[in-house]
């Protein structure tokens, strides 16, 4: 451990973990959802501001694993806290939202950068996969940040946030497949029908088995588990559970968050699922402010430096870019006519770009095919969609207070 | 992050947890503590069986830092549960049990190491620093494993187990300060007795000046900090400040863990102690045993191997180091003649090493001053002691009742 300072390191996390509280208050006082505040102070520690948060070497690998583990730990929360019976209810709202929500904004995206005239776009070398990028990158949902603030607001319950977290886990499962497309067209590879499907299969499939040789095996499990004597055997036995089936997600092909939704959503099944999500909630209160400063702390606040030249430009692309994403996840609440629900409100649970879309434009910046300058357009648009939804839900919640089941 | 596999580090963590409980039921089924079935379970997962845990490389690096978060919250749990009060308040018995339980083993380890002969130091680089070391692993006493083991059989109330306690908690602090002084030594500082006692004051002076003017300002802070309204404030807070106190005791040149305690001693004295200490268990309970299966995953089980050459020097000199450590406890039980009370059931509530037994052994294996065969046998005798005490305790209490106050 020699070029690893432990105690620099503590002190770093120390200041993250302040930081997220001390502004999500502040963002809580002004009304809003205190990951605004999160996410803020995550900016503010970041490179373009005070650099408390190390961007490469040990520790910054480190800072990535807790962070990880930080949503891992919130996908759990929320797995836990949810009712499979009545995702299954809402089932075809959510998957009419995800569908509508993912094309929309990759037709939108993809439209507006091979047809329509725009300004950033000099260095790119070929037009249409630049523009299946930005595309791309308008797809995602990152539903960390929509269950945090639905959280926060105490709307985990509502018929609304059912609808949005089955159709982000969705949009997270079609992620995979598009990110898994756009890498390949990155490294230059042909991209044919069946190996989509592949992809598709594999990430459906892992969740359909998981979750039902779960639902059977893990009650049985745990009675078990329970008659052991050792101090916190069910929490640790719950988390070490979360981290297999997240582990075991990713390494076949499928997604980190999706496991360890899945793991809560078969832990819900429990007998023990009460002491469960009790115990699992300090836990996942630590971690999760770290994701969320971290996710912050990748933001290049020097891009809204109006005196750098093609400042403008990259503006002017950006609004754009914020508008088609803004509008087709929207329209996206209108998705699923024959369901009752308001709609703005689950249009706007869907806007968040979150950590996602970063990573599919950072993607986009390292093979060379988004340029710096689309790179900032794109970022901004992600920040500017982050940041959008959590006060817009709050407003909507409040002049709608609406059925509540 | 791409040579470090997230997924995969997420396995070695779940293995870590369950294989650290499974063991812990194991080693409790057989009337022992959980933490001798955790370090079983560490030697089981370590290099010299299984090879799960990662030895090198960024996942090692990681680990390593996720095991320092584990003694760092169990320090911080063990400074909250002491009463400053009930410190200064112990008898003179306390006091005197103490002072002869670290002197003793203390004289008796050194001596051994540096006058007689025995044959497993072939790689120590300096005989004096060696025994300095060998000597202060016979200094501990867990706090924490005789605390359970009292609480266990109903005897929190007797004469015998305040006077334990009382000594354990004293020679815990004495303890901190023997860590300083030879975690100075195995950074290299020359060890002078000027320097020691430079040393000696920087970590006496941390503490109390750390104690006392957090003793004053942490109340009045926590009590602002619980107006907060963002979900886990006062933990998120006060694991921030333990983080903070640790990072600050290092930096200034004392340990870690003596900062830790400091913060736990600290925030024992606010209002919201109760909460704190309630919500900090569960997240500790998720990194202690990181710790303790790291401490045994570094155990070199191929030196019991009675086959290999030096195997049985290893094992005689762990007999040796348990006679000393036993016989130098035990002593300390007929210190204080002019207080009445069970002199063998004191001594041998002193005599198991536990954590910080293992702490010492951990600094001087990694610092190279003990090489891996006296590593071992420290190991051993750490194991031994520990072992030895819970079913030596519940027999003489069974045996003379005696009275209970």
């Amino acid at each position: 451990m020699h070029e690893l300072s432990v105690p620099s390191l503590f002190l770093v996390l120390a200041a993250m973990l302040v930081t997220a509280k001390l502004l999500g208050e502040l963002a809580e006082r002004f009304g809003q959802p205190a990951v605004l505040g999160e996410l803020a102070g995550g900016v503010i520690l970041g490179a373009s501001v005070l650099g408390v948060v190390p961007t490469e070497g040990t520790g910054a690998e480190i800072i990535h694993v807790l962070a990880e583990l930080g949503v891992v730990l919130l996908l759990f929360e929320i797995g836990l806290e949810t009712d499979l019976k009545e995702m299954f209810r809402v089932g075809t709202a959510s998957l009419s939202v995800a569908a509508v929500g993912v094309v929309l904004p990759f037709a939108l995206g993809f439209a507006y950068w091979a047809f329509l005239p725009h300004s950033a776009s000099e260095g790119s070398t070929d037009l249409v996969m630049a523009a299946v990028f930005v595309g791309a990158t308008l797809t995602a949902t990152s539903v960390g940040i929509t269950a945090r603030v639905l959280s926060d607001l105490g709307q985990m319950g509502s018929e609304e946030a059912k609808i949005i977290i089955g159709a982000a886990i969705i949009d997270d499962v079609l992620g995979l497949v598009i990110l898994t497309v756009v890498s390949g067209m990155a490294a230059g590879a042909s991209m044919e029908a069946l190996g989509i499907l592949r992809v598709l299969a594999v990430a459906v499939g892992f969740l359909v088995v998981a979750v039902l040789v779960g639902r059977f095996a893990a009650p049985r499990l745990f009675d078990q588990v329970v008659r052991m004597r050792v101090r916190y055997v069910l929490l640790v036995f719950a988390i070490a559970f979360a981290l297999g089936l997240s582990a075991a997600a990713s390494l076949v092909g499928s997604a980190l968050i999706i496991g360890a939704f899945a793991a809560g959503v078969i832990l819900s099944g429990t007998n023990q699922f009460d002491t469960i999500e009790r115990e699992v909630r300090p836990v996942a209160s630590i971690f999760t402010p770290i994701f969320f400063v971290s996710v912050g702390a990748s933001v290049n606040l020097g891009l809204l430096n109006p005196a750098r030249e093609g400042a403008a430009g990259i503006l002017g692309v950006a609004a754009v870019l914020t508008l088609l994403a803004v509008v087709g996840k929207l329209a996206a609440g209108w998705a699923a006519p024959w369901v009752k629900f308001r709609r703005l409100v689950v249009g706007v649970g869907m806007v968040p770009r979150g950590e996602v879309g970063l990573i599919f434009a950072d993607i986009g910046r390292r093979s060379g095919i988004l340029d710096e300058a689309v790179f900032g357009a794109v970022l901004l648009m992600v920040m500017a969609t982050t940041f959008v939804a959590p006060p817009g839900l709050k407003l909507l919640f409040q002049s709608s207070p609406g059925q509540t089941r």
